[in-house]
Formats: structure tokens, sequence, C-alpha cells
């Protein structure tokens, strides 16, 4: 009998986050955009590196110019090589080089490649003054602006040597193409529940070389996929999405004007890789499953947490939450986006990530969806009095230790609240017990015929209290 | 394009701060009581501050003894003088003058004019104990009682001359006559909402020389209405009362007993003049439009303030918010009544009030209108996605400087809750935005036509979420 | 007229608290289990102190093997004497004495009568290692173990002796028999609400010599019992049950299986006779009248105390709540069991509790079944402005005093929210007045004719706000 404490939620342990080390390893260096090569490339790897075991996976292209909801898709744009040279310099010496950085380029620069004085050439390098020795991510729509994005010390140390000409070199191209997103879909291996049963986990794959805020994201939804395709029973279709930010999600809204039918729940996944505190912002819906799964996850952790209330920023869950969807998709992260002060710069490079905070965020999210997996409403068989439990051998099952007392709680919790109304994720919230200790202990109670699940899946969830 | 941020609520600034305080300071020095000259004469000069422009005033007596809901109107009362002397003091010596003073003489007293013991003097003099320098402000049952009102020092000094006899005059009159009270309407001057569409600005004019307690709710009032008289556009019709406490509020109900049925919301208005924090006790309803507004308006004003359920105290609120009526009429003041020291006493003068303290409480009131006036629910045209807001300048009209970044979060805030279930006084509750952030926000919306008003008024403000 | 400010709910005083300490005191060292001589020894001391005055007390034998709900009826098990002796001691010394505490004999244990070594003794010898001078309570299923509980002192002392036999005697019997529970019935002196008009107060009777956790309990029904006999008027029919915890809750259960149609309420009281604060788990409705009354009677007594929601353990509050008869039945104690250091040791003694105490919780009781007998719904027959007071003496009637304005403002309440909406309970709620001083403002309104309250009695008691 399934009795023990439930895993701590960090159980993905060093193996997964080791994967997702080197996953996000190989793609950190890759010069990604909204469209073009870079994008096609990760997304390759990914390909690769995703689970076999009955996962679909499907590469889109959006040719530009195509309609998507109130956009169109872009132009798209690709760089070889850009840099920034004194022509007094020795040849090969480069003051500013796409080489040793893809962010160096401004993201959708026009191409340029002549010689540009420095009173012109100013007002064309980023920088991000806060942090001098760090180089600014900055982007403009494809062809619209051109330009080079340096550290502060850099742009200095060209001021400082007055007016000049630089032979300036942005080996891009701005033309008709496509925009390429990604889809990986594992079927159900479980009878389905009536109504929606899709599962939507989203990440951008546009960021160029940052790691928390760029791949992270990419890294924890693939092991995810692994994980699910581990799992034994699936009654959820899962579809991982993964398409460069705002326009790729629209793009694909555009194409599954219908998504809000089949959709259950989901989870947009994006700086996943530090160490820093959980945050969870509820979807518009406020209190859907996955909302409330969530929250729940977090709340039992033991982890850093904050769960905020739906707010139509950051990455695409404004999107999927835009009022004619409305999906129930919340935003899973660790520090979020633009409240860490390395933030869109170069130094959100390989040292902010690391194994352990990978593995803790693919915890949570495993956690989430082993909720809603394993979510029913009970009714207790025998709701007389207290039922005599030793018979089974319900009571020896628990030792006197702490995790067998947490057992026999929850086993009271369950026998208690099980009346029909309430499925175990409220009697988890209400008992404030881990949602897998309830499960196991309704497991246990289950296979003794003290409880039946005939309502096999209340989707609703329940009420709450 | 109106972008602006939100005018801080203390926009009314020096000119009408000023307006108020030389309003209040005509005002303080006259002998107001439940009836009679003072309060007629009161009225008389608001008559003439008050702005034109459409506005109707009325004054109408209630003759004595005409039943009142559950009461009938008093006598009325007048007081000419009122002094104590010592006869053996040099003629024109007052040991005790209404000329220093108008709450030296009992509010309602009988008329007096004989010689009295020190005996019989002493339990006629009212004192303040906790506050010997200060005359208190008491009342009688017009007639039922008489006496002067007198600092314990004064009280001390008497008492040490021992015993002996004063004459005391207090040349007064209690006689049928009429209770006063004063109305000025506002019509609107746009369509009006349909249902109620009355609004009720009261405050009380009974009180003598009390500045904070007394006359600056009259001032704030009467500002009040220039500032409505000023707005380009009023959908609900403005009415003031200006009456005495209690009696006269309930004389008007009496005479309008089918209030219920027009009254959109109110405020009650009185102890505005000082600088303490504001106040607002809500309406026996207590989520009514107005509550709603007012408290929205002090939580995002960074003023310090203290929003209180509903309780059956104070003034004339508890009138209004009586069970058969049950108005929607919210109570605000900066510091309230019963809770500052000087309060009914002779220290509540002109000393306690500024006209930045009642340019602050116009600013709030202002706010409050301006948030009924303006609120509507809207519907979002391009619901799918966030829409494409920059060819229409949209995201070019906000700056990157933090009042244009939140300008551009009310738009997206905007967008996001306007799928026609939620006003825009919602969509700030649920935001955190100022109101007047995310009226202008719609505003820009619906001149460039993402949004829809045509459900023009949402009287009941939309749900909460 | 009754304007009394309410009584303090230590009312009951010095007389009650020692009656109550007395009976304690005479049932303490009665060897009391799950059943046998000692419960029906206990219930024959009730018998005689519970109040003559229309109740009615009848004891049930419930015989073993009786099938009751999911259980049956227990073997009756009885103990004379047990005892360890060194047989190298002289006669009649005693290493362990059952005569020096019951606690002393495993409860439930198979008689024993012979030589055992250490070897086989020190594994059936109970401690509690934690509090080394302190026998342990333990317990086992009639006849399935055997063993003595002794301090840890007294443990290391045998195990210093080292190996050796001694003379074990726990002459037990278990044999057929039968369950004994008793119940106290006061039927209503005044007519009945309509439904559910029943009122349960419950405790256990099954433990031996500890106070705090086992005969205060008692003790509070008991004189409750009286209070509620002197009361003039009940309107509810009361039931206290005296039964061993668990089985005998169940046994009743089992013979009351429609007790949900006619249970309006109830409480069970353990652990009360300590002076810690007052703890209320409410019951798991979570929101019925007797939850709602003993909140508001804790929240304004002035006593420390802790509401806390329903949770599935402690005593027999979870069988009341289980979910197929899921009784409105909250839980009163002051420490609650097994949160206190003596908690089911030979230290649970009569050190632990006092007259006060008892009196403490004998007032909160009283307390809560006021509220439950003078609760109603009232309707305001002035609703119209505030109503003129001062003719019925009703201004005149409440002191200048603290107590008076506290009277006058619980005749504001009462009028301002008697709209036939709300109980008094409801306006005590919503006002944070004493549930007695709304009473008896509501009393004194009715005596001159303010309000009526024809619904004499709401029993879902009016909504909350």
């Amino acid at each position: 009998m399934a009795t023990a404490p439930p895993p701590p939620i960090d159980a993905p342990g060093r193996e997964a986050g080791d994967r997702m080390l080197a996953l996000l390893t190989e793609l950190f260096p890759i010069c990604r955009a909204k469209t073009g090569a870079g994008v096609r490339e990760s997304l390759a790897l990914l390909a690769d590196r995703l689970p076999t075991g009955g996962g679909e996976w499907t590469m889109t292209e959006v040719p530009t110019g195509t309609p998507i909801l109130d956009w169109e898709v872009p132009p798209e744009w690709n760089v070889r090589d850009a840099f920034l040279r004194d022509p007094a310099d020795p040849p090969g010496v480069r003051l500013v080089d796409f080489g040793e950085s893809n962010l160096h380029v401004l993201s959708g620069s026009a191409p340029v490649d002549r010689r540009v004085s420095w009173s012109e050439l100013q007002g064309r390098l980023r920088t991000a003054p806060g942090r001098p020795a760090d180089v600014p991510f900055r982007t403009c729509e494809p062809g619209a602006d051109w330009g080079l994005c340096v550290s502060q010390e850099q742009y200095d140390e060209l001021a400082a040597r007055g007016e000049r000409e630089y032979e300036l070199r942005v080996d891009a191209t701005v033309a008709d193409g496509s925009l390429t997103y990604a889809e990986f879909v594992l079927p159900p291996t479980a009878p389905a529940p009536d109504g929606p049963n899709e599962v939507l986990i989203s990440t951008h794959v546009c960021h160029p070389s940052l790691a928390h805020d760029g791949v992270s994201g990419i890294a924890v939804a693939t092991e995810l996929a692994r994980t699910l395709v581990e799992r034994p029973r699936r009654r959820f279709s899962y579809r991982f999405l993964f398409a460069p930010a705002t326009v790729g999600a629209i793009a694909w809204l555009a194409g599954n004007r219908d998504c809000a039918d089949r959709m259950f729940g989901g989870l947009t996944l994006a700086c996943c890789g530090d160490d820093g505190p959980f945050t969870l912002r509820r979807s518009r819906r406020g209190d859907s499953p996955v909302d409330r799964a969530a929250a729940h996850v977090l709340k039992t952790s033991g982890e850093p947490h904050e769960v905020r209330e739906f707010a139509p920023f950051g990455y695409d869950q404004r999107q999927f939450c835009s009022p004619g969807f409305d999906l129930p998709v919340a935003a899973l992260s660790r520090t979020p986006d633009g409240e860490y002060p390395e933030y869109h710069t170069s130094a959100d490079d390989l040292s902010l990530v690391s194994a352990a905070g990978l593995a803790g965020a693919l915890g949570v999210c495993a956690a989430v969806f082993d909720v809603l997996e394993r979510d029913r409403t009970c009714r207790n068989l025998k709701p007389f009095g207290e039922p005599r439990l030793g018979p089974s051998g319900l009571y020896a099952a628990f030792g006197a230790d702490p995790a067998g007392a947490a057992a026999q709680r929850a086993v009271q919790w369950v026998l208690n609240l099980s009346d029909g109304s309430r499925s175990l994720l409220a009697i988890a919230e209400r008992s404030g017990l881990p949602f897998a200790a309830v499960a196991a202990a309704a497991d246990a109670l289950l296979a003794h015929g003290f409880l039946t699940d005939d309502r096999s899946a209340d989707l609703s969830l329940g009420s709450h209290t």
C-alpha cells in the first residue's frame, strides 16, 4: 500500500537537473530571434532531445505576411556576423564583435556595411548604463532600425577616442520567409475525462544568449515531457508549444481559434533556472484547476514562493489570457522577468542558472500535473461514524513516525470530507496536507473498499471548503 | 489624446483652498443653532457664494409643530446677547460675555434676566474639565433648560469669589417659528443614466463658532458645487442640502419620502478642514457605487486614510441610512467628529483648519464624482490576443517616463478586462491603478476604435473582479 | 427595563466553581475505562448531582457484541487490583501499586497472576520518557495485550536491580457484559421553534484519574444542566450525553440514526478545567448557529481564545461530524487534548484544574446557549429616520457611564439593522457588541413598541452582514 510520505518536489533530482543544464548549455550560444535560422536550429536540437514514447513532433512555418489575429507575420530576419572596427587598427581587430556575444547586434537590425562617423554611430549604440560592464539585449521590428548593443564601458572607450570613422558591418537579411514554431503532443494513455482534456505547456524560444530568461523554460519543458512520457497513466493530452514570444503565440492562437473548447489548463514556463523563489501568476480566470493545483503545490512545497493574481503583463500568458480566448493558463517561473538586475543583459548567462534550480522548477511542474492527473471526487462508503480501519491493516500501515502520523491524518481527512462534493484537491486545500499525501490516502482507502470514485474525474475539482 | 497621468487629488489647489477658507472665516462668527436667524444668515451668505450656471437655490421653512417622521419641528430659538456680571464690578464689566464667544450660551437656553446666587448658578455652568481653558459647546431642547458654558478656569475663578449674587442675562426667545434648510440643485447637462440619477451632498449648518466640526463642510460643499458647475458634462443631478443636523435631515426626509427611488448615491460632508487623515464611513449598503468610488479614490490617493464600515453614529448619514430609507450615502471627513481633543469646544477654531486641508477634501470629493460621471462598461473589439496598438500611435503616445509606463499599463488592463462584464471602476479596483488613469486609457482606446461603450452607463458598476 | 450591561462571562462565580471542583474531586479517583464498573459508578454519582426540575435521566447498557455502525461493542473490562512485587521484599511491599494510581494498569490489560522475569517484564512496562516522574495513561483493546504503566524513574530503578523474577498481578476480567452511557434530557419550557430543536452537550466518561482531560468536562456539563434548569424559558430540548469516548459516541449514534433531523446544534466538552485559553473547534458545517454563537461569545468575552476550523481529530466531535451524520456540533475546551505537557500522564491531576477555570468554561457555555435561546429576528416599526426615544424614557434609561453609552449604542444598532433580514446574533456580530447587550436593547425596544419580533425565532440566524 502506497503510504509513503509525498516525495519532496525536488525529487527529479540530480540526473534530470544535469540533463536540463546540458541542454540549456547547448542552446545558450545560438543566436535566436523572433524568426530565422536560430529558432530552427534550436527547435531541431529539441526534436532530438525530446523523449520518444508516443509523442508527436511538428514544426510549423507561417509565411511572412500571413494575417494572424490583429497582426501579420513579420519578415524573416537572419544575421550571420556583425562587428565594429577602427580602420586604424590592425586587420582582424574588432572593437565590437558578434562572435563574442550575439547580444551585440540589435535584434532585427537592418543590414549595414559602411563607414560611419562617431557622431552618427553614437546614437545607434544601445547600452545599459546601470550595469556598465554588461551588454543589453535590445530589439526592433525587422529592418526598422539598425545598430549595435555594447556595454557602457565599451561605449565610454569609444567616446574617449573622439570623432572618427568606423567600419560597421551588420551582415543581416530582412526578407520574406516564415515564422517557425514547434509542438510536441503527448496523447492520453488512459480514458480522457469528459469536456476539455488538453493541457498546454508553452515557452518562448526567441531569446538569444540569455540563460535564465531565455532557454531555461525550454530546458524544463523538454524534461517535463520526459517525466510525462514515463508516467504510467495520462488522462490528459499534453501539448508543448515552443514559439517565439508574442508573435509566435499569436500565430499559434490564430491557427487554433477553437483552443478554448479543448483546453483544460496550461502553464507558461520562463525564467526557471535560477535559485530564486517560485512565482505563480494565476490565469485570468484566477481559480481554474491549474491555478488551484499550482498554488497548492507551492503552498505545501516548503519552497519560498509567491502567488500573484493575474495581470496582463509578462510573456505569452497575456495572449492566451486575452479576453477572446481566456484560456486557463497560469504562468510559472522562479525570479520573474524584469525582477532581477541581470535581466535582458549579457549577465543573464550560464552563471545565473543551475541544475538544482532547473530541477526545482521541474519538480513543481511535475507535481502540478500529478495533481491534475490524480484528482478525483470520492465518496466515503462508511460515512456514519469513523469506520474501523484496523482489520484492513490501514492503521498498521502507518508507522508511529511523523510520516506515518501525517498519512494517518490524511486518511481521516479523506474519510471525513469525501461526501461526493469535494475532490481530493479540495480536501488537500482544506486540510493543508500535500496533495500527494491525500491522494495516497485515497488510493489506500479505495483499495480497501472504504471509498468509491465512481465519478472518476471531477473536472470542476469540487468546491473549496 | 488624453494620456496625461491622473491629476493628484489635491489638484483644486491654492485658489479654491483660499476661497473655501475665506468663506469659512466669514461663516465662523455667526451664532447658528438648530433654528433661527443664524442659520438663515448663513444660508443667505451661501446663496451669494454658490456658483451661477444653471443651479437652482431654494430655502425651505418648516413651521414649528409640523410632524416630521417620528418627530415634530421644535420651537424656533434665537439669542441676541448673554452675559454674567458681578454687580460689584464697574458697569460694562462682564465676567462671561456672549460677545466674546457665542459658545458661552447654552444653545437652546430659556431666556433669563435676573439675579442668581452662586449656589444656584454653579449648577447651570457647563465646563469641559479636561480642557480647562476652553469653553464647551452644549445644547438643550429649546427652552427646556437654561445656563451658560464657561471654561473650567472661568468657573474656578467664579468659585473662588465665594457665595454672592450675579446678574445673569440670556436674551433669547423660544417661540413658534420655523426650521430652515436650503438646497442647491445642479441639473444634468448630459443624457442621464436609466434608473436613479440624483446625487446628494449634505452638510450640517447648525453649529455656532466651530471651525472644523462646523463650517468646514459648508465651505467644501459650496466649492464642490463650483467644481461641478465647471464640469463640461454632468449625467447626474446634484442636490446640495444645507440643513441643521438631525432635525433638519429628518425634516428634509419627511418632505422627500420618495428619495430612495431617485438617489444614485451621496456623501455627507463634515469635519473637512484640518490636516488629519481622511475617513470614509461606508453607507449602510456598504458597496454602493459611491462607497466603491470613494474607497477607490482614497486607496489610490496616496493620502493617509481609513475606510470604515457603516455604523449608525455620527451626523446625518444615520438618518439617510435608517432602514426605511437606506440611501446609498457615505460619510466623508478628515479627522471625524469626537476624535480630536478640541471637538465641541472653543478650541475648534480657525487655527484648526487650513486652505490646504479644505482643498484636499475638495479634491477627494471631486475625484469621487469624477468616477461616478465617467464610469462605464466597455467592450474590447479586438479581444483575441493583444491588438496592434502601434499603427494608431497608441504606443508612441506614452512616453518612456513612469507616467507613460503607467498609462501603457492602464491600456493593457482596459483591453484585457473590458469584456462587457466590468466597468472602468471595477478595472481600476482590480488593477490598483487610479481610476483617472484607467478612464484616460479607455478614452484613448475608444477614440481609436479598440473599444465600444454601447452600454453607455453601467449603473451597477459591474462585478468586482 | 433591563438595560444593565451584559454580565461578564465568569458570572457563574465562586459557588458554581466550587461545586464543579467538588464533583470533579469526587470523580477523580474512580478507575474508569471504556466499559465496566468505573463508568457505572461515575454515572451513578452524576445521577445524584444533576439538578431536579424536569430533567429525565436514563442509563443505557449496550451488550457486548452488539453491532454499532462499523464496529461492535467490545467485551467489558474490569480491574480490581494490580501490582508488581519483588518476592525478596517483605510481604506487602509493592513496587508498582494500582492502589497508588489507577494509571499503573494498562487499561484493557488481560489478567495476569504469575512470576515474570525482568527480561519478559521490561517490554510490558509503558513509560513516558519525556516526563520521567510521571506515569503514562495507555490503553489496549480489552484483553489484547497486558502490562503496567510506570514512571521512567520507576522503570530505571527496576532495571537497576538487574535480571530477576517478579510477582505480577493484574486482577482484571475481560468478559461479555455491556457498554454504558447515560443521558439527561431537559425538555423545552417555552414554545419550540420549528425545525430541529434539540441541543446536544456531550462529554466523555472513560478516562481514569485524569483531571483536566478527563473529568473536567463532566463537571462543567453537570453544572451547565443546573444553569439551564434555572433558566426561566427554554425553547430547546437539551440532551446531555455522558459516554465513553469513540465507542460510546458510536453506540449512541447507532441508536440515534435519525439524530440529524432533530439536532439544532451541540457542543462537546473536554479539557475544561485549567486556566488556559479557550479553544473552539467549529463543526464540520463551520457556520451553524452554535458555531457562530460560540465564536461570538469568545470574541466578545475578553478572554484569551482561539477559534479553529473543523478538523476530524480530537474527541467525539469527529463521530458527530462524520459525513453521514454531519451534526452541527462544535468542540469547546480550554487547553485542548494533546497540547499540554501533562496530557495523558499522572501529572494531569487535581493541581491542573481550579474552580475558576471550571467556572470560566461554564460561563462560556451558558453564554452560548443564552444566545441560542434569545436570538430572534426583529423588525423596526419606525424605520424612517431615527425614532424619538426620549418620550419612552429610553434615553434616560441609559446613564452617562460607559455601560450606559454601550447600551445606547446597542439600541441604535438594533434599530438600524432590524429590517427583518438579520437576527440579533447577526447584529451582535456586525456591531461587535456582546450579544447580551444587543438582546437587552432589543428587549427594551420591544417593550416600548419600537420593534416587533413576529418572526419569533429565526433559526437560520439571519444573514451575516
